[in-house]
């Protein structure tokens, strides 16, 4: 089995940085320019012991198509949480965490997940089956936040929604025909759940039944189409911002 | 000369809805199977009297970067509009805007320009030599949304936003190290503009000092990266929801 791997040097330096380091070996190839990343590539690496070697450009030929950027490090697959890490300490804080449901978009997983970890949000909730997991682009186009956050995988969302449900957590789910403007909602002091479905279905109609309300981002034209990673970080900001201003 | 395309069916739907069309012809793939997209695309076209042609898959061999779905169309160049655009009507409604300086990355540039959109803003300002104007990818992440807003190119933001600060604008402009909270700014009964600045530059010192304020975006993490489409639209839409709001 091929062993994953992650590119891009600030990914790479963010993955060195946690504390729950993956990576196993870094590849570089000689022919880069040791630029100052680079320099903190290597020095990381050796405060971690962490294997790197320089190799012929040839050998990272394969990974041209990731824009390598002449670094690839191979890494332990990240490792998926359950459920209950967001039942767990649940009177230190309330906990928040965002829903998935059948973002295909790698860029736009990436960057819905780190606007997450930019708000201290406690954990990303994805469907084994229902759009897409974690992968190099992902955890690319995150720069590296899926080593800061909870990344739980689920078998079915609705299991899950109602299972968040029956421990506390209210279920919001984001819809263009939603009952609510977004700024609306009170957000605070409640463990919540928010869902972002695809660009084009939306959230699923199950799931949309189970929520506790649905919201919208309200549209000043018919033009009717944010991108899901901007809707999420409309939504994601204003639930924090409800909290600061408290 | 290569005239200019464009590719993606909603794209090209976009285009030919728009009063102001600059198709030119459209290109389509024997090989494809006629969706509801590919009808409504040659309805649209009859409809506005533009020619199109079903071609061998070969001749749009050449697009096949652009995942073009068998569809192209060729369109007369963007008109970029000038800065006094933004000077006509003002008493109509007050003017909001948005400034990129120095974004190259023409998906982000899609989704900021989509977002300003959908949140009715006037105008989007693009400098002539810094960052990237508009192109066939931008066309088709902003999904068409270049044709609803007024595109402004100057020759240079610092002349830009003097005139615009000359004609009764406020000038903010977003910075990681910004004296504000965005959300404690009063941006209502103010014509503006909005100033963001590629992801790991930012905004240019001569344009910071130029803004009326800098506002920053809280993080919750030492992790301190937003996706610049994101926190556009974060800044994008608090500014419209306190009209909403009012």
């Amino acid at each position: 089995m091929e062993q994953d791997f992650i590119f891009g040097k600030n990914t790479i330096i963010e993955a060195l940085k946690n504390s729950n380091n993956r990576i196993n070996k870094i590849l570089i190839s000689k022919n880069i320019n040791s630029d100052l990343k680079v320099k903190e590539i290597i020095e990381l690496a050796k405060l971690n012991k962490i294997s790197f070697q320089f190799v012929p450009k040839e050998k990272l030929q394969k990974y041209n198509d990731f824009n390598n950027q002449g670094v690839i490090a191979f890494v332990a697959p990240i490792k998926y949480k359950s459920l209950d890490v967001l039942f767990d300490n649940q009177k230190e804080h309330y906990k928040k965490s965002i829903i998935l449901d059948g973002i295909e978009d790698a860029h736009n997983i990436g960057a819905i997940i780190r606007t997450a970890v930019c708000a201290g949000f406690d954990a990303v909730i994805l469907p084994q089956h229902r759009g897409m997991l974690i992968n190099s682009t992902v955890e690319k186009t995150s720069a590296g936040a899926v080593n800061n956050i909870d990344i739980i995988k689920v078998n079915s969302l609705v299991d899950a929604v109602t299972k968040l449900k029956d421990n506390n957590f209210w279920v919001i789910a984001a819809d263009a025909q939603g009952n609510d403007n977004y700024f609306d909602v009170d957000y605070k002091d409640m463990n919540l759940a928010l869902i972002m479905g695809a660009e084009h279905a939306g959230v699923s109609k199950t799931l949309l039944k189970q929520a506790d309300f649905i919201v919208k981002i309200p549209m000043y034209n018919s033009f009717n189409s944010l991108n899901v990673s901007v809707s999420s970080g409309i939504l994601i900001y204003e639930i924090v911002k409800q909290y600061m201003q408290k």
